[in-house]
Formats: structure tokens, sequence, C-alpha cells
């Protein structure tokens, strides 16, 4: 799966939602935070009892990387394992029309050989304060909704304004259990990366799309970076051993990683708008720039080495949203939800203070939801053309805006905790590429003005540009300069007035829709949030109220543990092992005449008598993952590494709304996989050394 | 799947069928008889012309084997090549507690070595002449339909023994398209077998209950006889030549082999009745006995070795019918069968003449199906307890009595064209096991008593040997000498008189129960059979207008061709590759730790540095088969053996009711992989050379 393969709700969707699994339906399900373990589950299933240091340990040694992605620390020296597919923007930003590391993969031999990461950070949490009684406590007595909305608002960004100036760490207010909790995460940032090893995509990504996010798999998804600090590697007190055996069949396993969000508490109301609704539009806009990124790859070598990343992602998501929409369209599925909403309404209905409480918070969910529907289509395509010209004039457009604020008032996303990562990204030396930018930016402006018409408002002031979507975006290409990091920075640097008078098109394009696209922010604060948000914390509450903390809340890209064992399940008919082998690999190369997306990399073929075929390759566990936990360790009771999450099964998919054990598995690459490739094929001895911590 | 996957469907339920597939549907689908091969089709999709000559020599090196498999001749010698599944039954025949042949496999270096199987029959389809005009006229008008039943089955026995006294070839009347047409096939015979070649059964069956009728698949499922004349081995003019390095990847092929039976054109109210009725029930018996087989294996290893192969077949059928049970209660697969009925009748409507032809068949199967019901579990459960002694008993007990009577008076299976095989297998020395017999017998009468209560007069008479199921069926094995074949035969030869005088149980009680069974016979004939078997024909002619011979007859066990293409499938998300290798084999069985039912023989743990590890062993292609079809050569254009049938895909078990080339699949060992594993691992290379005509 890839990094960005938890979808960001957008904005409009962003509704709380409900728990509504019974404490009873628990198997091997739950992504815990670290503050509220599972003890008593593992206990109960394995033995196991954590200390306090363990968990301190495995919190400190797990790191979020980029914006979607989850890795570790595997080295005191600061090494760091995540997936290849979660380096892939890094590598593809380094890479150039010469030098294509995507494909062809990078080992520094040498410390000197490391190579920077134009905007890789790395953050790692290391401290954890519940704050919901100051963010509760903002909203006084006989504030309006939207007033309230804003109160709320304005003290988390104050707690996280307060903090960062007081810790230097950066640090996020997070709501759990939708808004039944507020906590303060602080993260120890590293913005000095390094890439150390990288294996050709091919390996990394075997099977390519028809075998994404299926099992059996052969796939040696890794990637090794360093962090760096003041130009030295950085020392990590906490970094995870690594396993040379891997974990045994039946194994308890944990997973320490940032699963980016799920949909488990969903209301009936909000799963027949995403079945109904929400998924149909989102996978046609999907599936059109899909075509898009293809049709610009087969015009040659160079754009499709371009758009290679883009059109991983995209056919990543396609394949995720389809199985999570096959799930909402299981009638079964649905049915479960029913019976668990119901079952938690009547407990409620059986205890007057509780019902009291609760008010009509389901109600209003659903009355949210049908206010929604009627701004449907301005919310979901009213969008910038040119994926990364558009959002960054969008954002020095804002930045300088927001910028003079006060920081409670402010946009999400410019607060001040938030700016550090904003600049980094935005400042980014990576390339624009202006084929992509032009191709998918014409397809945006034309699928805008289908939707919405000529006479919408934004349609308009895109079209102002030149009277048709081709015309328009070849004139913003033509005039901007915002590719030049340098360009953004001064932009910014000059603030408003700068701003103001740039004639670069990106940005007086921005400067127009942005009243547009702020009212719409104001709309739905005012129609959606004041209402959902409440109604959600209502709902959170009396599911403590019922359950207690024996609930997880919904995964929030923030760190969670997650245990399980390994596991194979049945399977078309017969059972899927727990783990595959080197031989495997090769049965499937051959079996498919060795044609992509089955092909092995020239190294493979030459050198598979240097292999022991028989050494695991790939495994899967009862480990309850998503999107965000790619890059994840795989951890055994002593804090060892076995494994390293890359993926999920077919079968899980469907855990974006309810886990099931049965099927529902993680994939990860084996840790003597990692080992006997690093050793025999990419004579990276140094590496394997530094890992086993043999030097 | 097992020899005796195809379902004999228990007389009451051999209800006559519908073809309701519009020709339109056809895509690689069809059984075709061999007088009507899917000429069009093969030039329409592979612009292959077979000559008459072609098929000729196909259909003459095809070998129907035993009584629910296939093969083929493979030299001029007589070599026939079948899987190892249907050969099972032989090599546990031969087989001793000292020398198991099923687990160890089995060679014959030289032709004296070659071992003599006890009750194996060949049978090569010489001739088919179409004999329908006969047969219907046999009907005078003013019959009832008793009288009109039992006129066409004696005009039906009567052309069997006119030509067997004619040519000495064994002689079967078939009806086919529902008895649209009925066929003359005249078989030469083949009853003095020997086994030259078994592999170990755990590479045979490689995967065992789990992997059955799955694919991806590893598995050397054949098995080498030569077929002997005069007690030399048989000269054949017409044999398949090796195609060493099988079919590739799209490549056309053919199978021409026997599938047994298949339910296509059950009409709605058949189906109904079989998902509602008949596969609960029939499921429900099966799980019971194979409880019983299993509670036997566990007492020991030699009780295991006697009840492998029920077990094998029991564990098989259960999974066919669980697949096909499956089918039936998939919602878009009635829905499908539903609209192709409606389209049908609505065409017979919309032409009076064949309005009026038709009548009320469909009504009156339905009606049919009303009155089975009311006396479904007499016929279900009045079963004889032990499977072999019960049923030898019986088998003579009916012999002695029906031989007396003219041939068309006879019951099904004692007519004077079936005697020579009902006796080859009636007089077998093959071992009786005493104590399987008793403990499924024990169960049978258990289950008889639970389903008919006390009263019943078949119980009744169980039970006139002791007061309990256990003591009665300890009674009736205590006092039997039916194991010994000589005892059988002097019965027989005896006559009405040595069976009327016998004093051996099984002998008293099948005289005791032979007239309650009769009278379910008779009931059936003229309460069911009277009654569908000429709506069958209606139908079958209502057919004949409208679709003319683009269609072909549900499988009977007779010779079909079959045409399609090697290729994959989607399959758990991704793609399933059209071959697997050497390679995949080795990575299931280190995948599961080399555990039971994935582990692999010595040979194979020892010697896997022998064989080329990239050699192809099993692939798949679009031919539409089922049970019955184990053991069939796939052949190319040129006539060439490049595989061996040995099973379905999970996705296939549908296909007794509905044909879906998307994932249906024909599962096949590689022709390269028999000859590598024979030079390879078996020391085998003069059995390799005469495959390869090399000697």
């Amino acid at each position: 799966m890839t990094r960005f393969s938890f979808h960001r709700v957008p904005r409009f969707l962003a509704l709380a939602a409900v728990l509504l699994l019974a404490a009873s339906a628990f198997a091997e399900e739950g992504m815990w935070t670290l503050d509220n373990p599972p003890l008593k589950q593992l206990k109960d299933k394995f033995g196991f009892e954590p200390t306090p240091q363990w968990l301190e340990h495995i919190r400190l040694a797990s790191v979020r990387v980029g914006d979607g992605g989850s890795g570790s620390f595997i080295s005191p020296d600061g090494l760091v394992l995540t997936n290849h597919h979660v380096a892939l923007g890094q590598l593809q930003k380094v890479s150039t029309p010469q030098k294509n590391y995507v494909a062809d993969g990078f080992y520094a031999l040498t410390p000197a050989e490391e190579m920077a990461c134009p905007d890789l950070e790395l953050n790692v949490l290391y401290s954890m304060e519940n704050v919901t009684d100051r963010v509760l406590k903002a909203v006084k007595p006989g504030l309006t909704p939207k007033q309230a909305l804003d109160a709320q608002k304005a003290e988390m960004a104050k707690i996280e304004k307060e903090s960062l100036a007081k810790t230097g760490l950066r640090s996020d207010v997070v709501p759990l259990y939708s808004g039944g909790e507020y906590w303060l995460y602080r993260y120890k940032k590293y913005t000095e990366v390094k890439l150390v090893f990288a294996p050709e995509q091919q390996i990394a990504f075997y099977g390519g799309d028809p075998d994404n996010f299926t099992y059996p798999r052969y796939d040696l998804d890794m990637a090794v970076f360093r962090a760096y600090e003041n130009g030295k590697p950085a020392k990590v007190a906490h970094y995870l051993k690594w396993s040379a055996k891997g974990a045994a069949d039946g194994e308890p396993v944990f997973v320490s990683g940032h699963p980016g969000s799920t949909n488990r508490r969903m209301i009936m109301a909000q799963l027949f708008f995403q079945r109904d609704f929400s998924y149909p539009s989102r996978l046609a806009a999907l599936k059109r720039r899909l075509e898009v990124c293809r049709a610009y790859a087969a015009r040659g070598p160079e754009q499709a080495r371009q758009a290679a990343s883009q059109i991983f992602g995209l056919e990543n998501s396609l394949k995720v949203m389809t199985g999570e929409y096959e799930g909402l369209k299981n009638p079964q599925l649905m049915e479960k939800k029913a019976r668990d909403e119901k079952e938690f309404r009547s407990l409620i209905d059986s205890r007057p203070e509780l019902k009291q409480a609760l008010g009509d918070s389901f109600e209003a969910i659903a009355a949210a939801i049908e206010k929604l529907k009627s701004r449907q289509n301005e919310l979901s395509y009213r969008n910038l053309p040119c994926p990364n010209l558009g959002r960054m004039a969008l954002q020095i457009v804002r930045l300088v805006a927001e910028i003079k604020k006060p920081d409670g008032q402010r946009l999400e996303g410019f607060h001040d905790s938030q700016l550090d990562s904003l600049k980094f990204r935005l400042f980014s030396p990576a390339p624009v590429y202006p084929g992509l930018e032009e191709a998918l930016g014409i397809d945006t402006v034309k699928q805008t003005v289908e939707k919405l018409g000529p006479q919408d408002p934004f349609v308009k002031a895109v079209l102002e540009f030149a009277e048709t979507p081709e015309g328009a975006v070849k004139a913003l290409l033509a005039g901007t300069k915002l590719a030049d990091p340098n360009v953004r920075k001064s932009l910014v640097a000059g603030g408003e007035k700068a701003v103001a008078a740039s004639t670069d098109p990106f940005i007086v394009l921005a400067l127009k829709v942005d009243p547009i696209l702020r009212e719409m922010i104001k709309w739905q604060e005012d129609n959606i949030e004041s209402f959902t948000r409440p109604a959600g914390e209502k709902i959170g509450q009396a599911l403590f109220a019922v359950y207690g903390k024996s609930l997880y809340p919904d995964a929030t890209f923030t760190l969670r543990l997650t245990y399980g064992a390994v596991k194979g399940y049945p399977m078309n008919g017969t059972l899927a092992p727990s783990k595959t082998t080197f031989y495997g690999l090769y049965d499937r190369a051959v079996s498919f005449d060795d044609k992509p997306p089955f092909n092995l990399p020239k190294r493979y073929l030459e050198g598979g008598d240097k292999l022991d075929l028989s050494t695991p390759l790939n495994f899967v566990c009862t480990l309850d993952i998503i999107g965000g936990n790619s890059g994840s360790p795989v951890i055994n009771r002593n804090g060892e590494l076995v494994g390293l999450v890359f993926d999920g099964n077919i079968e899980s998919l469907v855990g974006r709304f309810i886990y099931d054990e049965t099927a529902n598995r993680c994939v990860a690459v084996h840790s003597a996989a990692m080992i006997e490739a690093l050793k025999k094929l990419y004579g990276a001895e140094n590496l394997a050394k530094e890992i086993l911590g043999e030097k």
C-alpha cells in the first residue's frame, strides 16, 4: 500500500463518527494508543505483560515517515527502516533522466555516499498528554454552535503553540474517540535525512498493481534511510534489535506504527452516504486521473518515469477504495453494522441519564449529511488545476494572509505549530514536471467545468485565462515561475504585499479563488462541523459510559500499538501459508514467463543461485493495520524486529469499516529475507552488519 | 477430483432435465459428443478445422477407466496414462499391510515387474450409432405412461443385446439431450490391465484436501497402466504422441474424456429442489460418513491405510458438493438460470406448434418433484449396511432372479450387455476390510433408524438380527462368508435355489429387504420416471426445434470433446498464472514448514537439486470439464499430449449447473513435469523413453 493510501478524508466528509463495536466482538483487533495499551488482551491471549519500559522503548524506536508512512530506528546511528514505497517519492525526487534510482535502486557503500533527501520529515512521538478538559472547557455556556467550534479550535491552537514554545517539539492536539478525548502529542523531528539503501522497484513492488494488496506475496519492499542531526548521523538511544530468524508460525507479534484513518465508528447514516454518494464519485474521479497519468506515461520513457509514482499511488488508491466499496455493498457487513448500532442505542436508551446526554446526536449527524449533499459537487470539484503548482500557489496566498492572524483564528494547517512542516514541503527543491502538471491540470479544469457548469464563479475565474481548459492551463503554465523554490521563498518572504503584486498567473488565480474556497470552508463549519463535532463528542462520551476504554479510537495517523500472531488463513478454497519464500518468487516469475509486472530484475535473474531459496520472504499476521502503517516494524515479545509491514491482503481492505480476523491479514517482509538479499545480492555486507549490530 | 467425484445421482433424483442455455451464451463451453464436434467454434476461435481422421484418432486413443475416470493410450504397446487418484482404488487393492503402494508409489523397471490389477476395466469407444427412432417408436399410441416407459426400456435392452451378440463389443444405449436423442455406443473392453508406474500419493495429491479443487497447484497426479490382450501388451493403432514442451500460454487445447454428469439443463423447479432438499441432506450424510471413516482411521496406521481411499473420496465429494451448493445459494446464478428459462419458454410460447408439442412438460416435472418429496426419506435412507458386503449381497440376490427374466424386463444394471462388467466387479479378489465395514455399517443402520423410525419395515428387517444397530451389524459380519470371492461365485453359480438356501446373514437380509426396495423402484417408475422422461423428451425436442444441435447434451460419462485455451484468470484480487513450476512446489512445502498435507516425499526432499525447478508442473486452461474427466489427455492441434487433466479449480465447481469462462478452469499436469520427474527422480528412464517414442 502506498503512503498515501490512507485517504485524507476531504474536509466536507470529515464528520465525527461513532464507535459501534461491542467490546465482546474483539478478536486480535484494535489500533491502540500508547497511553491505553491492550494489557488485558495481551495477558489473556499470550500471557505477555509488557513493562512500561518495553512500551516506552517501542514508542521511541518508532518513526512517523513523511506525511503518510511509518518506520523504525534499527541502529544506534540513526538507521531508519521503512518501505520502498514509502521512500518512492524521495527516490523519484532525487532521480534524473540520466539516473533512475526508482528503477535501479541505490546503495551507499560508505557514509559519504549517502544521498540527501529533499523533503523527508521524520517524527518520533516523545510525549502524550491528555488535554481533554482544557479543550472541552473552552466552550462556555451560551455560545452558538459556531462560536463553540471556534472557541475549541482556538484553544487547541493555543495548546499547540504553548507547547512548541516550551519544548521546541512539534506539538499536535489530536482528537480521539470522536472527540471523546483530546491529546497533546509532542514529536521530535528529523528533517535532515539521507538515503542509504533502496532495491529496484521491480523487486520492492514485485507483481505490481495486480499483486498489490494480495497474498501470497514476494516483495522486498524495503528502504533504509539515516537520520542526521547537525550534519552527523543521529545518535538514538532507542532502536530495534534485529531478529535474524524472524517469527515462527503462530508466534505473537506486535506492530507499532501510524495507521492513517479508519471509519469503524461511522454511524449508519454516514455509511449509507459513503456507499451511495462519496465512493461512487471518488472512484470515478480516481479512474479519470489514472487514465490521464497513463496516457501521459505512454508518451515516452521519460514521461513514464515522471508519472510512475503518481500512477503507483492512483492504482493503489483505486484498489483500496474498490475493496472498501465492495465492503460497503456487502449486505452482511451492513447488517452487522446496523445490528451493532441498534444494540448500542438500546443500551443507551435503557439508561435515562445517558439518553438525555446523548440527545439528538444521531439525528444531528444524519441532518448534517443531508445538508452536505446540497453542496457536494462544489465541495468536490472546485480544485485548483495542476497538482503541485496549484497547491503551492494556494498555500503561498493563504500563508502570507494567515500568518498575520492570531494563531487560534487561522485556517487549519497554518497554526504556528504546523508552519515548519508546511514550509519544509512548500520550499522543497524537488522537481516539478511541467508536462505532467499540464496533462493533469487540463483534466482537472475539464472536470470542474463538466460538473459545475460555465456559470460557476470558480469556473469563471479559471477560464479568465483562456476560453478553453487547455488554453487556460497552458496560459497558467506559460507564465509561472513557481516551479523554482526560490521564487516561492521570496513570495512568502515578501508577504501579502509581494503576493498581491505578483503577476505569476498561478498566484493571480489563487488570489481570485481563495475567497470562493474560504466561503465553502466557512459554510461547512457553520452548517456541518458545528453540529457534527458536538454530536460526535456526545456519542463518544456515551461510548465511554458504556464500554470505558476497552475500546480503541479510530486511526488518526498517530502512533498505535497492534497485537496479533503470525498466521495463515483460508483462501481461494484452500489455505494461505503464514509465509512465502524466495522459491515462490522464482515460481511466480517463471509462471508468468517473466512478463511484467512479474519479471525479475537482472540481479535476481542472474544471481538466483547465490540465494538460499528457502529463506522466508514475506509473511502474514493477524495485526490490525491500514494505510499509514506501511513501513512499521513487526516486533516480537523481546522487542526485536522480525518484519517490515508493507501491505494488507485483499480481505483486509474492508478493515476501514470492520475488522474480521478470519482473513484480514497484515503482510510483511521477513527479517531474514532483507539480510539475505543485502548480503547475497546487493553486496551490502556493511549495511547488513550495522543492522545486525555486528560492527 | 476423484474418479467418483461425478455424483451418481440417486435414482430418485434422476429427473429428466432441460437445456436452458441460450446459444449466444457460449464461450469456450461445452462437452461435445464426437458425432457433433464444435467445428464452427473451432474454426471461428482458433482457425482450426479438425479432419474426420483427427477426430477418429483422438476418439480411439481415449480410454474410459473403471467406472469413473478417463485416460489415453500413449504408446503402441498399450501404455495408458491416467491420474494417480483414478488408480487409487487399484493401488489400495494391491497393497498389503507390508507393502503400501499408495504411500510409496510403484515402478516396474521391466515388463515382468508390471503388476496385475484386480478389477480395472478400460473401455474404448469404437462406434456410435443414432438409435433415437427405434427407441421412440417402441412407444405405441394408447399406452399408459408406465407401459410406455417399460416399452422404451425393453427396446433399449434389445438394441444392446443384439449389438453385443453381433459385434462382441460392450454396447450401451445412451440417452442424450434429456432423451432428445438415443445413441448406441460400442466399446472395446480391456480387463487385463497392469500397473506400470505410480508416484507417492503425497506428491500425486500434494496439498491434500485443502488444495484439492484449487489452483495454483503442484501435483504429479499421474499413473501409468498397460493394457494387455491374451497375456501380451495390447498393440494399439491409435495412441497420443507426447509433446515434451507442452502448451504455451494462450495456445488452443482440447480434452477428450468422459465427464460424469452435469445438471446444466435442470429447470428451476429442479434447481430449487436440489438447493432446498437434496443438497442439504446429502451434505449432512456425507459429513457423517466422513466422520465415521476418520474415527476408524484414527485407531491405528493399518486402519488409516484401509480407510485412506474412502476418506479421500468423501473429502473430495464434500468439497465438490459444498462448491456446488454455494453456487445454488448464489442469487446471481439462480437469477441467470431463471432468466434463461423464461427466455426459452417465451420463445416456445411464440410458436404455437412448439407450444402444443411441449404441453405441460414443465408442470409435469414440477409435479413429479412434489410427489418425490413425499417419500424422500425412505428413498434416501433405506440402505443396506456395510458398503461392500451389503452391496454384493444385494447384487447376488438380484442377479440370480433377474437373469431368468427376458432381458427387456430386468432391473437396470442386469441387462445382458451389463453382466460382464457387473460380474467383473462382483467377483473381484480385492480385499474387504471387516473393521471398516463394521464401522460404516453400524452408522448406516443408526442413520436409517433415526430417519425412518423403528416401525419402518426395512428397519425391522435389519433389527431382526439384533436389537441394536451395533448388535445387528456385528451379527451380520460374524456370520458372513461373502468376503471370499469364491463364495460369491458359487452362490451365483447355484442360482436362485442356492441363494434361497443360503444362511449367510447378508444374503438372508438382502432377500428380506429386496422386495421393499423393489417396491420403491416401481413406485418411482410409476409416479416419477413415467412422467419426467416423456416431459424431458418433449423439452429436448423443443430445444432442438429452437437451437438445433448448436447445443451439447449434459454429461453422461460418455466420450466428449472439449476445447479451450491455456489461460490464467483473475483470482484473490490478483492474477493466477497459466502454469506453476517445481519452484512453487518447494515454496509451498517450506512455507508450511513441511507439515502435512504440504510435506514432500523423501525423494523430493533429497532429490530437489536433481530437478530443473523451472520445469512447468501444472497448468490451467478454459476447458469445460467435470468429475469423470480425471485422467483425460490435454491435446494440442497436432493431436499430441501436452497435459493430463486431474482437477478443476474452486471456481469450476459451480460448473455442474452453469459454465462461466471468467474463472472456471481445468487443472492439468504438464507433460514436461511428468518426464522430468520420471527421469530425474524415479529412475524411470525406460518408461520415459517409451512415452517419448525413443525406443
